[in-house]
């Protein structure tokens, strides 16, 4: 089964300190990255973690504030320092392009590699990106400024070949693709075999969701139904619920009623408040429960199997 | 007297790595804090420092490559949600401000307080700072982009009254200003007493010299002539000189000699490119010994005395 993981590289808010970076999280899927979020400080967060920059080709932000972006610019001039050439992707808030070039220019810097900007600017939910494994689609949420969350969902997987039968049936190389798609098989004789005979079910689609920033909003669940992990920004307590209501953040036991309402498989929280410190965190927890049981906060360096 | 010294925020070059932040520099004046550059990561680094980032009023960014100024959008956030209203000065080319204020739109944040740019444009070192106590000049340097180094002079200082002689001539308040300026001091019997027996020479003016990033330049030394200290990057060893060449920066031995034709009291170095390591300091320190002598290396977090 092909490696799918999450490494929370900063899961603070706003204010940087000492104990928490700005959001940031890499996508681990296979032999590939995909960043999400590129807050400041994020390019010595990932040679923490020791990955390469040069293998992250899609990088997707959420929206334009700061603590989601300022470590982008940075990123990329180590990129073209470090002499990339591969295509560079990113997934962000049009204005993010202008942001960017003006920095590159002021430098005088011509990059070596291509820097391919994808805008986002529709309300409802889109496919943005696909290769052989996966698709990322948007989810829009409710927060001061347009901002995404992101969905990365395994394509359905095809059924398995029974290694016995394929001797058995004699069974040629190119129908093999068909049947693990679910074709039936008919021999030479003319009699047909039942796919259910041929193959095992495939393994379920593994699912990814970051939800971060957003107020609490239902419309997002039927978007994230099922997922294998979620992401939901928690970066209140229910005793700051107004100043959550007034900064269009959620507070934990919100994350903890759309996880419950969405049946996830798991739910991370981070994106606290620099109010609080480590000795709130089970309390964030404790207020997640009174929804939903199966939650664990994203701690920085660490790494979340989907 | 005033305390007059350097904390050194981040000393490496435009890599950031697990050891080496990029440019970052703070001033300690008396109970003022002038900060030099704000390479990504400066806030960690304020903090670290234990150094209130509502402290700082006066901002001097040498260049626009990105490793001396990606901070400083972050910082400006953090000042604004950390509620400062007092006027930040920003002295820098003229293309920051669009870039700041850029991000800033993209978030819709409207700074509760005022941020003053202050446009360097000029190719001929001028004043660009003055209080009570100090003078800021630019240092015109030789780099790939427009780039000036930053000089922070001491007023010249008063002469110091004699306490006893202030007593034995009854002199009058009023005129102790003057004479604190060399003024001699004429008695009821109109008897001229001589600055020299009323009052101590002054101390001597301290100066800080920061010039980063440049080229070998010989027209720096009348500007930096005899300061208290020099910071001068040394971002190649000799061995690596035809890079320094190609890349507008200068070696050990070049700072060196900087420091010795212009007299400085201590040279500090900084802004090693990352192909070096903590290994290579000594290399450093003896290339530049071949040219002057009292040098240190500027460690980051470590606070030197001008």
């Amino acid at each position: 089964m092909n490696k799918f993981e999450v490494i929370i590289l900063g899961s603070g808010s706003a204010l940087p300190t000492l104990k928490k970076r700005p959001t940031s999280q890499l996508v681990h899927y296979s032999n590939k990255y995909f960043l999400i979020d590129c807050g400041e400080g994020t390019q010595v967060q990932l040679r923490k973690a020791k990955v390469s920059f040069l293998k992250i080709n899609n990088i997707f932000i959420s929206h334009l504030h700061g603590d989601h972006y300022f470590g982008l610019v940075g990123l990329i001039s180590s990129m073209h320092l470090l002499g990339r050439v591969a295509d560079l992707n990113v997934y962000a808030p049009a204005e993010l392009k202008e942001i960017i070039y003006i920095q590159l220019r002021a430098s005088y810097t011509q990059l070596r590699f291509k820097l391919v900007f994808h805008e986002l600017a529709s309300k409802e939910t889109e496919q943005i990106f696909e290769d052989k494994n996966l698709k990322v689609h948007t989810i829009p949420l409710k927060h001061k400024i347009y901002t995404n969350g992101f969905l990365l969902k395994e394509k359905p997987r095809t059924r398995k070949m029974k290694a016995e039968k394929l001797k058995f049936y004699e069974i040629p190389h190119y129908k093999i693709d068909g049947i693990k798609q679910g074709d039936d098989f008919v021999t030479e004789n003319g009699e047909t075999i039942d796919n259910n005979k041929l193959t095992f079910p495939p393994e379920e689609s593994r699912s990814y969701a970051f939800c971060s920033d957003t107020a609490y909003r239902e419309k997002i669940i039927p978007i994230i139904k099922g997922v294998t992990m979620l992401y939901h920004e928690t970066t209140f307590l229910e005793k700051d619920s107004e100043l959550a209501k007034k900064t269009l953040h959620s507070t934990a036991k919100q994350a903890g009623s759309i996880a419950k309402q969405a049946e996830v498989g798991k739910l991370l929280i981070g994106h606290f408040s620099a109010r609080y410190n480590e000795e709130d965190y089970p309390s964030f927890i404790e207020e997640v429960k009174q929804e939903f049981e199966n939650v664990e906060v994203a701690v920085e360096q660490s790494v979340y199997k989907v």
